[in-house]
Parts: structure tokens; sequence; C-alpha cells
């Protein structure tokens, strides 16, 4: 019965999904600056009659890592404001505290399921070529460097689809379901400060999802694994400036410390118990060619299969930093920006969710593992509720992407939404109502 | 009888001298761009009589190296434009061809005699605070970033000074004197082209001048031997982005190869006959903490104590950046922006010029030998003149400073000025006078 | 009935196994300098009645890498000839060709069964304290800084125990045992040549055997993978010297550029599709301390969890050492040593020998798949003959260490040894009777 | 008249100084084991006369570094003993002392005038070809890789010619000369132990000797400046082993620290106030293939135009191979084991040893100043004598090479020595009887 109310249900809700991405599309922010995303969602979820936990109520202030500068908030705050945030939950989220969750009371008795979306876009210029779907249908990004490339307007999108199809399914629902949107995925800084907050902390059941990342489209993989953990850096040496030609001896050269710790750094030792990274992605140093260059800044990172492994990359990091650092007579600042944990999809909870899905029109379901390639920090959600017994998935929403993640031109197949807001929305009433205990 | 003459003249060009580098200051323009400048000091000499040689006369356009952007090119010919260019002469100048020389015809036979300035400011944010002289006294630059932090704005309104001066005196000077303005001292980019162009063939004596650069007020140095012949590089690499943690395997590290790179350039052996250096000032490389990065530039350069010592470096360091590239898989784009060679000032010449400018008060002379420490194309003009059978000498000028050569609180002390014009219209005069033959 | 008679024949073989491994221990011989050992495994296999296939014709001569020096193996020849060795078949491995088959004919039909034993010692210098039981016993190494220390000696003598239990059981015997004497293990050099002479091309089935390697005693384990893919290199970079203080400048700096490449290597970038290592254990550079390096040599490897894998490495590898030489301006040479590839035991062989082993008495067997963490030359041997459609196992037998493989008290439990002949024993006898086709 | 008995004092001494050194080059010793060569020494200026300062009388037996094992001690000693040291010396220099001074006081009164030679040979395997003349004059080293590949022989053997022709013509000699043999000039080890022992703190005149280093046969040049201040460190990493395939990530690697540290060296900057030197010559690490290296050794070296600069060359590499260190987690030894200073030969002594050389047949003299290339710990005795207020030249004695310093085939032309034995016994006599006053 629930699947035929669903359905009957997407019809309205299909398009307006599809609408509420394209306009997260056009007004991407950036980790922890989400305030307008935030204060639509709040709206969106009040108005379905959604009880709400927002700001610094959902999320651990002094939890949170890699801030934007005071000056970034401010005018992100602001921007938000003149280009439509909802003028009552605004100021909830001031400061960088831009999570959201929202509660949907069943009927009836039953666990607690959540689904967990990310709300944040990337700091790259949207590729305005007609080549581009989001350009030739209008809806690219109007914030010059900022974009939606990873799919998170389509994640929110969903995630409020789901909410207003339950929403009028309330009699049918064992349970409690709650929406879990998160700011800042990007970088690691957004699932911990809410875990820390307590937001999983009652929750039985949990759903993250991921569009696109390998599956092809009319493809839902509900038991993803392997995600790695990771630790995320911004270093900076400072050093002494000197003439290069005049008296190159008074320098300090932060540009050559960076130089020696990069190298360092790619050549720590592969680590025997599993996959380990190190990258630095980006170096900046110096300012002028015939000048010792007194500062140098990095952006870092290190990964492993383990945290076990995550953390010896650290540790083996930080004296490959500082050990640079004394051999060029500099100051070095290493400051954790982001990290991620590890955690597997629940084999059984993947399964229910197959099951589920299954019975979706063109939608193929594959619920052996997959293994992921990157790092999430979804991860510590799930292990807070797999920590205390819950049972916890990682599931990937298939689409034919016209150009990877992360990339100017990413896009997705729009068509592969509501299929997955269908998935979702029988599976969560599916959990709740076979009552599964673990 | 000359320096009487030039006494009383003094007392009115002085003033000018000071007002010319004020208004220089204010305006100051990068090498190749010096439009407004240029301009400007074609039109005082032209007023005073001189002949004129300008631009594509004055320099070879194929000998220039390091160019600004096309677009950088038309934006500052545009604001030298708005900014009261002389319209006249600013048409001579266009696409980067900044140089002048005004000729002075004596009244009697004897040789020419050469006073080199040059024009060029520096990629520096003037310091804005009380502090510093030019904010109280109101001529601080007015082009963002762009700073006179090297006193080229004085040797501009000196050697107008000069010309000043000796025009009114054309009765009393014995053969030509050659006033040689040149652009893009920076980065050693200027000099060359004009010594192609054939602008000191006939020069029978030159003088180089240089504010500042170690000696105390009220002391002039026309003895400055050991400026370093340099070579300066952009280099950039070129490799392949990839996810560092789903695919590192697939990048082709250009920030790697750079560090490698960077590493290896400091590495280079030094050479026993000579001084040598190498630096790189700037580095540049990545866009995401999380990509594998595909570019990266370099800012460098090298020095030798002689020119063999300099080709020594740039063999060595062209070995250096194409082993990093061969070991990471990268292009490499080498691309020579500058270069110097080395001269020494002649020092019969030298004492010449000591001798005339012992006569002007409070001017103390040091006609010792007195070792450069960096690098200056000047040379190139020397050692032209040189190799014709000349003489050529460059001459510091001294000025307490209150903050180093290319500081953001680079300032001279403007007392200084009047009397070395004083000096070098002195000299100049009895060198054509004594008719000095070599 | 077969394992009655094993076991009765093991009465007299089991103390015989362990005085051959005592005696091959004494006298321990480095890769392709196998002469004492091999001419011994050759009369005892003739005396047991088997057919030999010897040197040339058990190993392709020009497959071979590696190889020791032609005075290493002139002198080790003659030592050999002084220690015993056996007068017939020594000239049969004159010049490194240190290959032993042995073939015993059952007396009825059936499939060929092979097993596979290692020869070679290591270049390490044995413990000489009574701490080593070698030492108490009476049989350490006496041939110094040469030691059995990766148990070889073991897997030889064992063999010889299989092989002269089943000769006295011919008549129950289905099909053709093959035993398989490999040189060279270490450094990857002796399997290839054994598999282009082709003296796996008729096996049906493959036993490869190791003792200790993780495995504690009284543990068999016979379904190892994972071994990794290895390529060993030698790397000389030569330069030219100069004097340090007099003309550095003039010195090609060979110590400099291997130590980049070191660098380098360590910094290869991670694969994404499994493990990969790199190693260089041994660099030696220089003559003096104020000359510039002419010279320096390097032992490396790298390793691959997949053939795809090595090769990445090696390619990578290849690039970093030339790049390295290009920089420095040295010619670099680089000498493949030896190689080995990946292989995992067949399942239902390994059950096989699983069940056939578990009726010995004190030998617990794990069947289920154990991970190398090494690289093992035996997989050429393996994938040869899985290629043939064959089955191959990668056999553990486990013992007790007091210390670990490859150091200098290295030693295993020789009470282990028995029960493994035992088992093996019995498990080729069932195999061929079982007559397993595939 | 005193050259009229040096010349005919030659006549005799001459051939004994060439027998003398082809002894001393057949029986080369390394620096602190000269003890054949002290003890034969100090023989020859006991029977000519001379008092003795000898063994631990003549240096400071705590301020000797870069000691030899004393295993190695030991058996040179017992060598010595085998090879004919004079058995009544011999025990003086046990452990190292190998200090010899000769005292010779003159009839008349007047100043101390010091003759300084060196005694060490090097670890070199001289060439046993019949191109190098000791080989074809029978006096090739005995040896093995032991070799007077610097001239050493020919100094101690030139310093007891003037000895004997002095000590004839006692009743000429104004004051007193004193013969300085100093151990282990290679190295910068032997001359300030005699510094601090104090045997140049009554001296006037020091002139230092060396054979070759850039002047042709027949000349003389005793106005040598700019030896290189140097400091010499034998510098140890210490990590922990682990396989490399198999737990790659518990070694700490101290071959890749090594190299780290080697590349750090090297890009240690210029300095502005002169000439700069480093070189790592030899480099030794790891133990096999694929075992993470636990320990590398480096013999290394800085040297400095002044102390200052040498002191800067020092720390930098300190704080070099600290980082590298910590970056490794290595444990790191730095142990000096020599040092050099400078200092400048006195243009007055030069100019009295000129005027006096000048006098002997088929010598050239160039007194003009002479800029030396390398290091010399000479300086230690010649900037004591200088501080104290007396003069110090050192002073090149031409020779045409077939083969340069420390090469396998050096060798010197033996007709330059007795020339150089007569200008030296000359010179010492005319310094005495002028009473040079200072």
């Amino acid at each position: 019965m629930a699947h035929v109310d669903v359905e009957k249900l997407m019809e309205t809700v299909g398009p307006k999904v599809i609408a509420t991405r394209r306009d997260l599309h056009q007004h991407p922010e950036l980790g922890l600056t989400e305030f307008r995303t935030a204060s639509l969602v709040a709206r969106r979820l009040k108005d379905l009659g959604l009880e709400l936990q927002l700001g610094r109520d959902a999320m651990d202030s002094a939890s949170r890592v890699g801030m934007p500068s005071a000056a970034a908030l401010t005018q992100c705050f602001e921007r938000a404001r003149a280009e439509g945030a909802d003028p009552e939950f605004l100021p909830k989220f001031e400061g960088g505290h831009t999570a959201v969750v929202g509660i949907l009371k069943g009927a009836k008795p039953g666990p607690v399921v959540a689904l967990r979306a990310d709300m944040d876009a990337l700091p790259i210029l949207e590729d305005d070529t007609n080549d581009h779907f989001p350009v030739r249908a209008g809806f690219v990004s109007q914030h010059k460097g900022v974009m939606h490339a990873c799919g998170h307007d389509t994640h929110t999108a969903m995630s409020l689809g789901v909410a207003e199809v339950l929403s009028h399914m309330r009699d049918q629902i064992h349970g409690t379901v709650k929406f879990i949107f998160q700011p800042a995925e990007e970088g690691g800084r957004g699932a911990l400060p809410m875990v820390k907050a307590g937001v999983v902390d009652d929750v039985d059941y949990l759903i993250a999802i991921h569009v696109g990342t390998g599956a092809p489209s009319h493809v839902l993989r509900p038991n993803v694994y392997g995600h790695l953990a990771s630790n995320k850096f911004d270093v900076s040496f400072r050093g002494q400036t000197a003439h290069a030609g005049g008296r190159p001896e008074m320098g300090r050269n932060a540009l050559l410390g960076a130089a020696q710790a990069v190298v360092g750094l790619y050549a720590i030792s592969r680590h025997h118990a599993g996959r380990s990274r190190v990258n630095v992605g980006v170096l900046r140093a110096g300012s002028g060619r015939n000048v010792i260059a007194d500062t140098a800044t990095m952006l870092m990172e290190v990964r492993g299969e383990t945290d076990e492994i995550a953390q010896y990359m650290v540790k083996r990091a930080e004296a490959v930093l500082r050990g640079a650092a004394l051999a060029q007579e500099l100051e070095v600042d290493i400051r954790s920006v982001g990290h991620t944990t590890t955690a597997d999809s629940d084999p059984d909870l993947a399964d229910a969710v197959a099951r589920s899905s299954r019975e979706v029109a063109n939608l193929e379901v594959h619920a052996e593992p997959f293994c992921a390639s990157g790092s999430e920090d979804a991860t510590y959600l799930m292990r807070r509720v797999q920590e205390r017994g819950g049972r916890a998935i990682y599931t990937v929403i298939g689409s034919d992407l016209p150009s990877g993640h992360h990339t100017t031109k990413f896009d997705i197949n729009e068509s592969d939404l509501p299929p997955a807001v269908d998935a979702l929305a029988r599976s969560i009433l599916e959990i709740g109502q076979k009552q599964t205990t673990h």
C-alpha cells in the first residue's frame, strides 16, 4: 500500500525535486556558509510540519575546523539575505552554524530512521559554454568561482523530496524519521560537529546518500564500503627575506623548506596493512624573483584505509614538516582543517533497502559491497550509529555523468533523482514497519 | 666658470628635480609600460631644445624579453593617456617601446658623453602609513601595487635636471651630450634592446647612475664594480590532474616536479672562479587539496661574477629543470625573461668625475672601487662603450634610506638630488672640455 | 593403506631429513652457485632410482639475470669440489646452471604431480653465539658471510625425504612425481629459467613449499596467496670527479644524483588498484671526503600486488632514475637482476592437500586463504602450470622461529620437518590416486 | 759566504734527499700512524746533533680529532717496528702521537726560525703500471691502499735535507732553527695539537712548504694566500630495519634520511662575503636490497674563505642534518674529524725568502700573492705565529706533475727537490743573520 501512495505522491514531488536542485545549483554556497540553503531547507521542513533542530542546536560550535574567515562569513551571510534566504531561520545559522535537522514523528511506535544529505558546494569556476546543461537550461551558478560540482544540490533536493512524500504519510510511519542536512562535507568539517551535538544519538538506522561516484544511471548501490579516513592540513612556513644577490645567507628560505617538505611527504612509506595516501594539492611561496622567500603555504591531506593508517600518515607527515622547518630554520604552523573516518555499510540494512528499492520502476539495485575510492565525513555519523548498536549504510545513486566529480563540467542526469526519492521513501517506511530490531 | 653657471642654474633646476620626482613617484609604471613617464621625458627634452630618438628608433623591438601581456600593455597605455601623458609623443611608445634618447649638441667640437637613467617601477604595494614620507607629503603611488621602490623616479628626474642645466650652457659644451632613458631595468630587459638599436655606438664616455645602494647621504661613489651577470627565467611545468584519493597514479604531479627542481637548483655546485647565485623567488602550484597538481610556475634567476659563471649556472639550471620534468613525466617551459652582464667602472673616468664632483658643496666623493652586490643591465651599455674603446662608469649617489631597496617603505632623502645633478652637470662639461682622448 | 606405509617409512626417513638439513646448513651456497647442493641432490635422486634432468637441460641459460661474477662462479665451484660435491654430477652445473629435476615414474597411469623446493642461501653472517642452536648442535655455516637464513636447506632436505619415501612406493603411485630443485629463489632468478626450459610444461599439479613465514609449529597452510610481483635492479650512476675545494663545478656528482633519485623513488605515487612497494636497500657512493663523487651504486626493488602495478612502479622508477641522471649530467645504468610474478593457490588443490595432511599426527591444517607479504619466484612455476590448465598451490609449513627470516639468528624447529614430509608424501600419493582431472 | 757553503753541502745532501724521499714513498703511513716515518726523522735529527721534542711533548693529545681505531693504531705500530722503525724513538709515538720537533741552536744570538713539513700519506691505491715512475724506479708503495699521493714524503725529505745542511753551519747561524714535522695534515688533524703543545710559541719566522699545487718545475712561490677554512665531519644516521615488502612502515629509513640530508647540504645558500664549499664525498648506507636501511654514514666537509663563513656553513650543515634526522625519525651523530683555518703569507717574509732563493741556480721565484684553492692546517701554525707578532709564509715548491694531487699516478719531478732545499737553507740562514725584528 505504502508504495502505491509513494508512487502517487511522486507525481507532484518529482518535478519539485528537480526545481529545488536547480535553484540550489544556481546559488551554490561553500562549506559553513550554506546560509541560504540551510534557511530554505528549514523553511520547507517547517512548512511540511516537521520539528526543527537548527544551527548551534544541531552542531557543536567548538568542534568545527577549517573555518572560513570572519569576512567571508559576513559576506556570504549578507549575500544569502540578498538572494532570498528565509528571514525567519537565517539568523540561526549566523557565524557558520549551518546545520539543519528535521524530525518527522510517525503515527505509530517504531525506530528512528535517519536520512543524511550534505549541502555545500566547491570553489570551482563552473563551465559557461553551451555544452554544459546548466547553461542551456539556465541554472548555471550565479556565484562566480563557486559550483555544485559534486552533486550536493541533488542530495539536498532529494532529501527534501523524501521529507515531502513522507510528511503526507505520517499515519503509515512507524517510529520517527530524521532528516539530517549537514554543512561542509568537502574538507571533512561538517559531520563531526553534528555527531558531537548528539543528532544521531537516538538513531537506529542511518542512510547516507551520494549521487554519481562511479555507478551509471538507473543503478542504486546501497552497500558502499572502503571510504578512506583522511586528515586535511593547512601548513605554513615562515622564514626571513633577503636579497638573493646581495645577502643570500641572511635569508631563511621558506620556499626551499616547503619544497623539501613536499618531496619528503610523498616519500612517506607505504603501510603494509592497507591503502594510504598523501597529497600536497596547492603550494604558494615567495613574493619576488630576486628575494629569498619568507613564506610558503601548502594545502595537503593524508588518508588511510583505517584510522590507524591515517594516524600513521599524520604522524609521519608532521615529522617531515618539522624536519624541513628545522633544516631551513623556519617556523612551521600545521593547522588541522578537516578529517573523516571510516565506516562500512551494514549488509542487513543494505539488503533491506535493496528489497524496498527493487520495487521502483527502472531502478536496478546492486546490494553487493562496492568499494569507494575517496573519503566522506558521513562516516562519523555512520560510525556513531554503529557504535551505539544501530545500523548504517552509504548508498550511491548512480547517474551518467558528462564529466567527473569536481570538474568544471560536472553534471548529473536529473531523471535519476525521482526514482531515488521514491526508493528512499519506500525504504524508510518499510524499515520502520518491519520494526527491525538489532 | 662653468661651475659658477651650473651653481646658479641649480637654484631653479633643483626644486624642479624634486617636483618631477614626486610626479613620477605618484605615477609609477612597470617595465615596458613607462608610457606616461617616457612621453613626459620626451616633452621636456624637446622643450629644452634637444633632438629626440624615441620608441622603436631607440630600441630593437625583437631583442625585448619578459614582455607584459598584450592586455597589460593596452591597459597601461590607456591609463597613461588618462593621466596626462603627452599626446604628441605617446603613440611612439605603443606596444612597449618606451625608450627615449635626447641629444644635446654643444657649440664646440668634442666627444660624445652620455648619461643613463632608468624609468621603471616595481610590483610592490607602497606603504600607506604616515611613517612614510611620500604619504605625508602627498605623492604616494596612485597605482595600487606599483611603486617606485628602487628610486628610478629620482634617476629620471635628475637626468632631466642635468639636461635642463646643460641646455642653457650649449656654448660651453664641447661635443655632444646624450641623455639615455631606458625602460625596464628591473628584470634586465631594457638596456640590451637599446644597445642593439645602436644608441651607444657613438658614445665615448658613459655615466650610469643609481641612488642609494649602500652609500649614505652626501656621498658620491663613481667607481662601482662587481655587478653580477644574471639570467632570469619563468619556468612552468605541466602535468596531469588526478583525484589524489581515487586515482593517484594517473596524475603527473607538477607540484612535486617543481619541488624537486627547487631543491636541485639550490644544490647546483659553487664555481671556483667566483661568485654565483641561484634563487627561486616565487612558486605557485596546484589548484585543490585533493587533486594531483597539473601546473606549477616558478620565477627564478641565476647570477655569476662573470658571464662564464652565469652561463655555467644557466646550463646547470636547465639540466636540473629538465631532469625534474623527466622524473615526473612533465612538460617544462623555460622562458628567458631578462638578463644582465658585467662591466666594471673605468678608473680614469671615475677619477675625472670625482675631481669635478669634489667642487660641489657638501658632497663627499669616494673614487676607490666599490663592490656592487646586485645586478644591473646598465652593464650592457657600459660594456658596449668599453668594447668600442670608450670609457664607462657606474656611479652611486648616496642617500640615507629609511628602508631598503625593494621594500614597501623605500624612500630617499630628496636633499641628495640637487648636489648630484650639480656634480653630474659639471662632470659632463669638464669631460668634454678636457677632450680626454683614449 | 598408503599412509600406513608412509608412516612406517618415515621412521627411517625422518632422521635423514634432519641430517641432510644440517649438512646443507653447514655448506650454504648463494644463488646460482649451489654446486655442492645440486650435485648431492642429484646423487641422492639417482641412488633412489629417479631419472634426472640437470643443469642446462633443466634451465634456460639465457634467461638468467643477476649472475654472480665469473670469479665467484669459479671460486664457489672449486669450493664445492673441495667440500665433497659429487664428482659425477658436479660438471653438469658449471657456470651457474644449478637446477635439478628428479622424475619418479609410478607403476600406474596418472597425472604429473610436482614438488618444488629451492636450494640457495643468503649473504648473511650467521650468529656464532651459543644462543643459536646450529652453534650448539655443531652445524653452523662454514662459509663465512653466507647463511641458510630463510630455510631453503630444510626445503631441499624435505623434498629429498619425500622422494625417498615415494621411491619405495612406486607400485602405489599413479602417474609421475617430479621433484624440482631450483636455484636462486633469493633475488627472483632461478624459477623463470626453469619455466623457460619447460620443466613444468607437463605438470598437472604443483606444490611449492616454504617453512616458517608467519605460521607456528605444527601448522600447515596450503592456500597461500598474495605474493607481490617484484622487480630488482642494480643501478649505477657515473659522473666525474673533481676537487671539492678547488674545482667543484668541474665535477658531475654521482652521489648527489643518487640522493635525488632515492628521494624521488620513495615519492612514486601509490597505485589505487593495490599494494605497491619501492625500496633502495643499499647505496654506495664516492671515494674521498674532498672529492666530488663520480660513482654511485644502488640495490633497489619495486613490487606490486599485480604485474600491472609492478610494471607501473618499474616505469616510474626508470623515469625518476633517468631524471636524476639528466639533472646531474650523469650516465645511468639500470640492470635488471631479478623478478617475480604473482600466482594464488588453487583452492581445490589446497583442499585436497589439506584432507591428506590432516591424517598426519600433530599437524593442524588451515586451508583458508593466507596472505603472503613478500615475493616469491615460485609464482612463475605456479603461473605456468595454471596457464596450461593445471593446479598449483604454495604451502607454508609452520615453525616456531627464534628470529625472523633473513636475520643472523634465524632457525627453525626441526621437529616440524618430518610431519611435513609425511603430509606431502601422502598428499602426492592421493592426488595421483584420485586421478583428479581438471 | 753562507751560500758557498750551502752549495757545497748540497752536493752530498741532494742525493740523500732523494733517497730519503724514496724510502718514505715506499713506506707510506696514514695520519697519526706515521710511526716509522717519525722515528726515522727523530733518528736523523738526533744524529745531526739536534735537540728533540717528541710525541706527547710535541702535541696535545686531547686536541686530536679523527683518530684511527685502536686496532689500526696497533697494527700500524707493529708494522712500523717490523719495517725498520728506530727502536729508541718508536715508543714515544705510541697511540698516535707522531709529532717531531728538532731544535738546532746557532752559535750566535738571533731569532727563532721554523720550517714545517708534514709526514702523512693518503688512503689511495698507488698505480702499479710502468707508466708510473715509482714503479720503474722500484720505490712504489709497499702498503697496499696507502700512498704518498700529495708529496708529503718530499716535504719530510727536504726538511731533513735542510736540517743536515744547517747542522754543518752552526757557527754561521744566528738564533735557533726549529724543524717541525707534523702528522696528519690530511683531514686537518695534526697542526692544531702541535699549536696547543706550544711548539710555535717562541717562533719568530715560520716557513711552511708544499710541493706541486699548481706551480711548474723550477718555480718557487713563497707568498701563498687564500687557503679555505674547513671543517670535516663523519656523520652517521641510525634508524630501524624492516622488511621492505612485508612491514615497510616499521622501518626508520636511514638511507632515505641521508639522501635528503645530501640534497639539503648542497642546497645551503652561498655567502655574500666570500667563497664557501660543501661536499659529501662518501656515502654508505644499508645492508640488503629488500631491507629498509637502518644505518647510513657520510664523510663530508664544509669550507669558507674566512672562519666566519666556514662557521656559517657548519651551522647550516648541522641544521640540515638534524632536520633530515627529525623527518625520518633517526638518530644522528655528527663527529668533527678535522678542521683548518685561514692564514695568508706575510709579504715581507715572502720577499726575504724570495731574495735569498733567487741566488739559487735554475730557480725562478715569484713573490707576488698566489691564491691557493684548497685547505691546509699549516694555517693553524701560521696564525699562531702571526697572532704573537711573528711572520709566517706558505711556500709552494713548483714541480711538473704527471698526474694531479690525490690521484693514483701522482708523482713529482725529483730534480726540483735539491734546489728547494738549497733555497730554504739559505733563506733560513739569512733571515737569522739580518736579525730582522718586527
